[in-house]
């Protein structure tokens, strides 16, 4: 029986699953054939709560005796977007001038099927690993990730798993294999700032009070001054304000209420409650300052409402991981990789919880683009880079 | 016959008629049933354009050898609001504590009942004003206003007519009968400013472009610093941002354009093309300085939108005209009326193209809300400075 080592193989066939989430589509069931010959014990929980779809979700283990590697992702893909756009079906994995086309190829069903091609190589080689492997694989993570990897990994240390380190396959490369490895993630956290104003005819503003005046001075207090310089390990703090909405179709009518909503990606000068508190304290100063009312007494009367859960800033110091994975980079591409704390939030921010974790995948360019593609080549360099570094990790020799 | 002389009988009439815009609801007819055994002729003009309701207007006018005064105003009323929450019935004209409820009452029915007394009692006693009276009276003020007053005015200047002046009956008195005059209005501009960035995540703001950054800058400009300190005549000019909006529901998201909409109240300092000329130039440099994003090379990406038409800021400078009205007050409730040109836009500035207008009517503290209500003396106060300016302005004698 042949093993799953040829990873644009793997890739192609997991591809040929439409699994949008919430859709499982048939990906983890190509996983579990996948897996099960390579010795990976298999399961397949089924997470559920009110108001979300049931999601399907795996993981795999191959036990061993030494330390305990996991590797986690996601084979849920985005939507195809305009499908007609596509130059080759998002669904069919074609292969043109050297590149593999299908919505997953990159975000992350690419990851997933280098990993599995090399642990199969090692198992071909050498009878496997020097340890234990497992896979953590969701089907939610470009959903609403509730019934995802927060819940698998609950599950899981629950039956009494323990890892000693984790990869995330994300595409964390800008441009080439190589140039990048993740060693941790800014926080993120969002909230609304609601001010309270008194409506009116616009031709008596003495009448009113113009919610937008007092708006515009705690949106000033949320842009400037920038809140930190950086860090050894992180960019700036920075916040954006993603929307304002007032919805006054009258424009001779001064409205009640005006609200500016922003995120902002903190670093490790803060935590989720220190920026917190930062973020209120610049209101409130502004509210008294009323900067945008001249000779009006009163402050600004706002609210701030804080949105969803944040996520919290991590920095991973396992020299060992982050030392092997580089390694292993190097050794395969020729190039030594930039550690990086830029980008968004990934499902490393759960994971670290419980082990250290690294993400390192492929090339990010094409990901929930139209025509989503990844050189058939770099497949076969991550493959090998994860090669290297169960070899390395693990330490060479048989289980 | 009973002439119309009693202001609250021929307002009951009015309230009774249910005329929410765009309805005629009876009340033009009962104006012509009133207006007939005066000695005015009547006509009914409908007028109608696409896309809006059509509309039933009203022009009457009693000939006399002398100077020819129009009274101007509207049988239309706002909607009645949560019906529930009056007091009394908003269309049964009901008294209680010598208040007469109803919509309308003071806006601008109540107006309309007054000046028909007054010319009823002058018909009853003298044989009626020393010269021609006419009633320019729409269905069409509280709506789009479209079908309304500016056709009348055309239509009637087609036939032929002239007027020497003109007085509407809106509510211009803030607290009591007598308060205040008003013999100009400021004009009154609405446009919208639409930033356009570029999309893009929020954890990566470096491949985005944050419209709301450039917004701020531009609607800081808007605001600051002050148009003018007022003139001899009129308030300073003041603008308002009506609203604020970008629509984005996504806090990961940074947007793709960001919209504020603004309403500016100009005096005579100004005219629609000059004021218009400092918010353009406003605007740019702002765009240029880009005050809210300090390090970027690119100016603000912004478009001016002007919506509807300008009211265009008007001063009435005839002194008989406006001498008659404030001595006509000042002898009925013995004290000195202000000469305002304060608030919003009225059917006047209209009317001031085709001749001299002052602006006289009731109290307007209850127009628009839930249990407008009028009182009663009040009626017999304004029917009596009425008929005190048509014996002054007119002159006293027989037509
Ligand atoms: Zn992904
Ligand atoms: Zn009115």
């Amino acid at each position: 029986m042949k093993l799953p080592t040829d990873p644009a193989r793997n890739l192609a066939a997991l591809i040929r699953c439409p699994s949008v989430t919430p859709a499982e589509g048939g990906a983890l069931q190509t996983l579990e054939d996948m897996l099960k010959p390579l010795g990976f014990s298999v399961e397949r929980p089924v997470f559920s709560e009110d108001g979300t779809p049931d999601i399907e979700n795996l993981y795999a283990r191959r036990s061993g005796n030494g330390p305990h590697l996991m590797f986690a992702g996601h084979t849920d893909v985005v939507p195809v977007g305009d499908e007609a756009a596509w130059t080759h079906p998002p669904f069919s994995a074609e292969i043109a001038n050297g590149e593999m086309y299908g919505r997953g190829a990159v975000d992350m069903k690419g990851g997933i099927a280098c990993f599995i091609a090399a642990v199969a190589r090692h198992v071909e080689k050498n009878g496997g690993p020097k340890g234990s492997v497992s896979l953590l694989i969701t089907g939610d993570e470009e959903g609403p990730a509730i019934n995802g990897t927060t819940k698998l990994l609950v599950w899981a240390a629950a039956k009494g798993e323990k890892w000693d380190a984790s990869i995330v396959g994300e595409p964390t490369n800008p441009d080439a294999i190589g140039d990048m490895i993740k060693i941790g993630r800014r926080g993120s956290l969002s909230g609304s700032v609601i001010v309270n104003g008194r409506q009116g005819h616009a031709a008596y503003p003495q009448l009113a009070d113009n919610p937008v005046r007092g708006l515009m001075s705690l949106v000033d207090a949320l842009l400037h001054p920038v809140f930190d310089k950086g860090t050894k390990d992180f960019q700036p703090t920075n916040l954006e304000v993603t929307s304002i909405d007032v919805g006054n179709p009258a424009t001779n009518v001064i409205p009640a209420k005006a609200t500016a909503t922003f995120n902002i990606r903190f670093n490790d000068t803060w935590d989720a409650e220190t920026i917190q508190a930062e973020i209120h304290n610049r209101l409130d100063q502004a509210a008294g300052r009323k900067k945008y009312r001249p000779g009006k007494k009163t402050a600004v009367d706002y609210e701030l409402v804080w949105r969803d859960r944040p996520s919290h800033v991590f920095l991973t110091r396992d020299e060992k991981l982050i030392d092997t994975m580089g390694g292993s980079v190097a050794a395969v591409v020729g190039k030594t990789p930039a550690l990086s704390t830029s980008g968004g939030t990934s499902d490393a921010r759960f994971i670290k919880d419980y082990c250290p974790v690294v993400e390192f995948g492929l090339v990010g360019k094409t990901m929930h683009m139209v025509d989503e593609r990844v050189a058939v080549a770099d497949l076969e360099t991550l493959t090998r880079i994860y090669e290297r570094f169960i070899e390395d990790w693990f330490g060479q020799g048989q289980t």
